[in-house]
């Protein structure tokens, strides 16, 4: 938790205070009480803005000076890309060569430098590493770094400060950074507080994982939430068994109607990762009637041009 | 302005205030400083709730018993529904038969009483003087009438105590209710301020009639913003011509870019009639290099099955 505090201070003139939105007609629909905590409004559209933006500020700068490395082709890319030209550092972003054009733009924009590899995990591993030992540059995993669940983690502080009466949190799961984060900072804040895991019955991974007490990786994800297709890591894992209180999974037709319905009722855009959350309150996986529910709208990047109810 | 100031006291906890929102991507885009006041998030998800609310909170007990009448497709028919529910007195809403069913089930969603009719001006005026005789009700124009003007008008009151630095504002105009009270709200506590109404090209009759100085009425409007199709009113007209600096028109791709690049970047679904302002900067229509520019995003409600760009 210390760390998380630690996290907040550094990071938070660097990142927005996301507004937490209510809408009285999805919660008459629910028969509860949603507060969407919106990191689909958060710098570069998602709450890996938090996570990577810790670790580049967490470097001595003589660290620093080489510059940082992942390899990712979804936001924490961009996510990295920006938390590196606000410290005025390079970072080096290996990505697929199929990876839509649109999130290599994202990066370039920050000023990410793209190095493009075959579209397998041992490609974009060995990359990484080609990139580390020419430049020194310090790595930054997505999620399996505790600089980073740390990060991501400051989500939950600001969402009891917004709403203290809460008594549930939905957080979706992938590789487990945001969710591990989220549950530390929350049962430490309050300890009641139940911490929701979610994610798509296609890639459920996390929730095997938690039931069978070890990590299950997920071999063939088959979902529209690609942020949510990862195993989960092991740092996150250890956190998650130990505070999180339960991972349900959802249907992908609810995802395309949680998406749907926030966009057409809250005016809000959120990508398919993001919707998870919602997505468990209209497949009734979460029974508190009455209850303050807080519902974490991850991420908000998608492409316009293939809207899944389309 | 006395009226609008108590217009905002008499709804202010009936409606959102409504944030402000900002992108540095857009406003790097527009080399100006861009605050969007963002009344797709309003009740109803457009302005239209504020001056349907003055409106309908203005009536005697008397009076407001009979309950209230208005002929109206759009925002401003569940608008007025909504108001006399708050007030627990009848609402009948003369519709077009063809409207949309979504826009009717709005309506019915806050108890409105839908009156049908031919999808003719003179059908719905027939038809709502007709409830008039059978009910009694007070007939509620969209935009005609002062109490809505005021009502509409307390938008510029709360974007001026958010952001007091603001130079430039730019207004929707369709009936021209929105812009005529902004204009007389914001000329009042900022005289320095530029008022600048948007149209469509293709229902351009308030900037034809801001320069001919008499109404030049619109008779085939042809634009996707389904809410300035309206010629303007006779009340609006007259705080326009004495208050608004200037008119500009939008093409249809350039509202189209316009919603499309608010959704994307802002994560914002605004409707048409809502992204004109935006849409005036991509044309650069307004010049005003490092201003602080407030655009109003009016509304966003629309069919998510029918988006333009699809």
């Amino acid at each position: 938790m210390q760390s998380i505090r630690e996290a907040h201070e550094r990071i938070r003139d660097k990142i927005h205070r996301t507004p937490v939105m209510t809408s009285d007609v999805l919660d008459a629909m629910a028969g509860s009480r949603l507060h969407f905590k919106c990191e689909n409004l958060q710098k570069v559209g998602a709450f890996k803005a938090r996570g990577a933006t810790n670790a580049v500020f967490l470097l001595t700068d003589e660290e620093a000076a080489k510059g940082v490395v992942t390899h990712s082709s979804g936001n924490h890319a961009a996510a990295l890309a920006r938390a590196a030209s606000l410290r005025g550092i390079p970072a080096y972003i290996v990505m697929p060569e199929n990876s839509p054009l649109a999130k290599q733009a994202a990066v370039r924009r920050y000023g990410g430098d793209i190095v493009l590899c075959e579209p397998t995990l041992a490609a974009r591993e060995s990359a990484a590493r080609a990139v580390m030992e020419r430049t020194g540059a310090a790595f930054i995993h997505p999620y399996d770094d505790l600089r980073v669940m740390a990060g991501q983690g400051t989500t939950a502080i600001e969402l009891l400060e917004q709403v203290p009466e809460l008594d549930v949190i939905l957080c979706p799961v992938g590789g487990g950074g945001q969710l591990s984060g989220i549950a530390v900072a929350a049962k430490s804040l309050k300890s009641s507080l139940r911490v929701i895991g979610v994610e798509p019955a296609g890639a459920d991974d996390a929730a095997r994982s938690f039931k069978a007490g070890r990590i299950i990786p997920m071999l063939e994800p088959r979902t529209i939430a690609d942020g949510l297709k990862t195993s989960l890591g092991g740092k996150p894992f250890a956190e998650i068994i130990r505070l999180v209180d339960d991972i349900v999974t959802v249907s992908e037709d609810s995802i395309i109607q949680a998406m749907r319905r926030i966009l057409e009722v809250m005016k809000l855009l959120v990508e398919p990762s993001g919707a998870v959350g919602y997505a468990a309150i209209l497949e009734s996986r979460v029974t508190a009637p009455a209850a303050n529910i807080g519902i974490i709208l991850s991420g908000g990047n998608l492409d316009l041009n293939r809207l899944p109810w389309q």
